[in-house]
């Protein structure tokens, strides 16, 4: 297979990803904004999440950044501002800030040293807890703790479900495709000798 | 914050996940299906995959028969299967393969020590590769290199990229949501000082 078509059809099969904008700041206070597309949850207790960044590759800022302040935000992306999200793929260099080039409005949160994108309807703000180096390919598992979520409060169940798809939060697949989505259903516990109902639509 | 309310919430903040169904199985050849949803993407060349998996939750089967046999597969799931892929998360003893208690086909191919879900659009082989401790919350990242995909060339584009939508792929969020998907747009790679495009139809 040629690299580029090898590389659009291994980055597709995984599956729908979440894309978020990842908000980080440097020592010298530029804002730096990076879209990713391997973010997922590790644990609910503590509060855990994962992200793969590839520092041979773009975004390198987003790491270093991280090392130096401890923080970074995850910003969900939504159809109206898709185009400049995908803008933050862009190899910027470190001097430029992507709030700027792309024209979004970056907002703060107090003790948290980064940015969070102001447009976004779901806001992560997480401290640096650890890394992995993943020695096969040189990337590096990048875990953060969750210290603070900002969402309107109408897009919580009463179970404690977020319903994504009322925050017209995208999906993504390969390296530039993005996506809305439409409810299927939201199932109960499923246990091995019951059968299982669908969730009354008010929890989804 | 009540823990189950607490799990909800962080469960689906996030941002919407691959959902698969992982086939393994065990020394003793006894089938395991388990659904995951923090599969991620690790890299192109080598094709590499990680899975977070949770020795102290369900599904403890996948881990023990990966060590085993070094195989796993990755399998999608379509709305023809959404429930009996949600009931593969019931806590079945170890000698229950789910393939039989929610009825799903298992599919075979040659060298690859692992069951494939036969009404899957898209089915990925996985040889063992390595794994990473996460001490934070004893969750353990497991790394597989793709040996084998499987999946009908019209679902590939001419440029490599597979069309998850056309597959039908579902998506989840949080614990026991599911969704399909509808396009928003495919763009071409961004550069810092042009406007990139939205691509043709025919490559989304």
């Amino acid at each position: 297979m040629p690299k580029r078509y090898r590389t659009q059809l291994i980055n597709s099969i995984t599956g729908f990803k979440s894309a978020a904008l990842i908000g980080t700041q440097s020592e010298k206070g530029i804002l730096n904004l990076a879209i990713f597309s391997q973010i997922f949850h590790l644990g609910a207790n503590p509060a855990l999440i994962g992200m793969i960044v590839r520092p041979a590759v773009v975004p390198r800022h987003t790491w270093t950044n991280i090392q130096e302040t401890g923080f970074f935000t995850i910003n969900h992306i939504h159809p109206s501002f898709v185009e400049k999200a995908h803008q933050c793929s862009a190899k910027y260099s470190e001097d430029v800030s992507e709030f700027e080039a792309v024209d979004l409005t970056p907002f703060f949160e107090e003790n948290i040293k980064a940015p969070f994108v102001n447009k976004s309807h779901l806001k992560i703000g997480l401290a640096y807890r650890d890394h992995k180096l993943i020695e096969l390919n040189d990337t590096i598992l990048v875990i953060g703790e969750i210290v603070h979520v900002s969402l309107n409060h109408e897009l919580i169940k009463e179970d404690g479900f977020v319903d994504l798809n009322l925050a017209e939060t995208v999906t993504v697949s390969g390296m530039d495709a993005y996506y809305t989505t439409q409810k299927l259903g939201r199932f109960n516990y499923a246990k091995p000798d019951e059968k299982f109902d669908k969730l009354a639509e008010n929890l989804f």
